[in-house]
């Protein structure tokens, strides 16, 4: 059996990565939230001086990874490979900010769980030997998210009570071979769950039993208990789909009460910022693991964190041909100790 | 430096993962051209019994996927990773064929690079110890893409003389940690490139410069010389990308006429199919390299490839916006001897 291998769909990381930097930059609504101290950059409107959504958020992106990297002390030309994704077709907006690097580029689509299958790859490529440095990064923007996925926003249409607010922002995270942790040490690789939901507007329980899946199985194949980790964050079921998740955890045998929470319900204040549900895109678990999940294990306040993204893998033609939303969910470990 | 890095862009892989099988499925027309002897499947109508192109695609991708783990005598539940990606928005046809799976799954989108995009992340990973089988795929249809890049075909637009066909089809490839070849030995991981050119019915020479870079750097990184190759195959440049790349390299040093083709030259009889400039897609270099190349590696008939599946990443929203088109390619060494 390959050696890495720990369980069914686990690695053990033998020379686990060190994250050396983060960096994120969010929209103005997201700015005014919960986490507004954690963010490295708050712009003041969304379009940043571009001319559409998707051009900024393509500079977004590419603004947070030269920031990451920069933060790193490092340059663009030590970087062995940028892992980034989208959720814009044919992911433009990582693909234009790639072209402005000098980087080997690997483009990913996990929609909201590409931030941790672009950490996942990246950290065993390190580990494997077969990168000093990879940068991880995804973005979202909530007006391209709004006009490909839903309505244009000049029609002004009424959000129904389960939708959830698309993050505008990005997180990049540095990885390398050398470094004092934090580490990433465990990767548990999600399958695609589909359990029968249709509704666009409600993808938080389309999501969930993704994450129970991924998040038992870790627990499984790596033999962790609930108490050995201060948080497990995903990202982004929202106020129900993480609510339909811990129960269905705890159905499995593991209290995870205490120390779960969701990257969409942390990001915004959802009562008072009408954000429904709560957020939700690449760019939420990207921005909230980047600014504060990251910071506060620096801080030591959280030791060890299983961040696990999800994501719904529909697409409005699938919606329109009657097909159900297909989930997945993938897991890391990142920690203080090796 | 990390151990397995050779130069700037490639890695030499240490444990070189055996391609144990393909397999590749394709639709009427491909089966009506000049490589209709290496196709596993060749479909009667490419619908296949579904409601939609899309859910075709997906159907075709999840059947190749079966049928290269059963010719490999494996199940399902012992690949320990699916690379998977395709052209449709939110790689639907991977998603849905996915979720037909239990097996742990990365989503990709590199456009028409994904087959090679796949298959470098899965040998690394093999080669890492971190699974014992990845199964690496990726499909395109015809009719699916047309509607989505550019118009429906009822409306029975007429194709300008630079288009390329996008190939109905699938390929995948199952990489293993034990067999005795044909091995995957060396990946090279294309940067992004964009030379200006802005006509998405042009898409060979907008890829053209990326190929050209990544063959470069492989040749500069490795140490080959021509000679050593016995094929170098691109995927999808098309006629005149093919001739432009060919002269590029040229240029650089590497007088590669002698063994150079492309994927989308070689799957049609361009003039007599009406295909114009030749095939496109993820399907094409998919059922080109699993049909036709490894069969001939396998039987000996070549000895060591490099395949170079290209990538055009636009988009018809960015296309929309006025942005030119950037180009990614990453290429692969396959060769009977480790």
């Amino acid at each position: 059996m390959a050696q890495k291998k720990l369980g069914k769909q686990t690695v053990k990381l033998e020379n686990p990565p060190s994250i050396i930097s983060t960096y994120c930059i969010v929209g103005p609504k997201e700015g005014e939230g919960p986490l507004k101290d954690y963010f490295d950059l708050i712009l003041e409107d969304d379009l940043w001086g571009e001319e559409s959504w998707e051009k900024s958020e393509s500079k977004i992106q590419n603004e947070t990874i030269r920031s990451a990297i920069s933060d790193a002390k490092i340059t663009e030309n030590d970087v062995d490979y940028l892992f980034a994704g989208d959720l814009l077709n044919q992911i433009i907006s990582s693909a234009y900010s790639a072209r402005q690097l000098q980087i080997p580029f690997f483009g990913l689509y996990g929609a909201c769980s590409t931030m941790s299958e672009s950490l996942s790859l990246g950290a065993m490529i390190v580990d494997g030997g077969y990168a000093d440095y990879t940068v991880c990064a995804t973005s979202s923007h909530f007006s391209s998210a709004e006009r490909q996925y839903r309505y244009p926003l000049e029609h002004g249409n009424q959000r129904t009570p389960t939708a959830q607010w698309t993050v505008t922002g990005a997180g990049a995270v540095v990885l390398s071979s050398n470094g004092n942790g934090p580490y990433v040490t465990h990767v548990t690789t999600g399958k695609v769950i589909d359990l029968g939901i249709k509704d666009a507007n409600n993808m938080g329980p389309a999501m969930a039993p993704a994450a129970v899946d991924t998040i038992v199985q870790h627990f499984k194949d790596t033999g962790f208990r609930v108490k050995d980790y201060d948080l497990i964050i995903t990202g982004d079921l929202g106020i129900l789909g993480a609510e339909i998740a811990e129960e269905l955890i705890a159905k499995e045998g593991y209290d995870i009460s205490q120390i779960y929470t969701d990257c969409g319900i942390e990001i915004f204040d959802n009562e008072k910022q009408d954000t429904h549900l709560g957020g939700s895109g690449c760019g939420c678990s990207a921005s909230v693991f980047a600014g504060y999940v990251f910071k506060e294990i620096k801080a030591r306040n959280l030791n060890r964190v299983l961040l696990v993204s999800t994501g719904a893998l529909h697409s409005p033609v699938g919606i329109q041909q009657g097909e159900t939303i297909p989930g997945i969910a993938h897991a890391i470990t990142i920690s203080n100790s090796k």
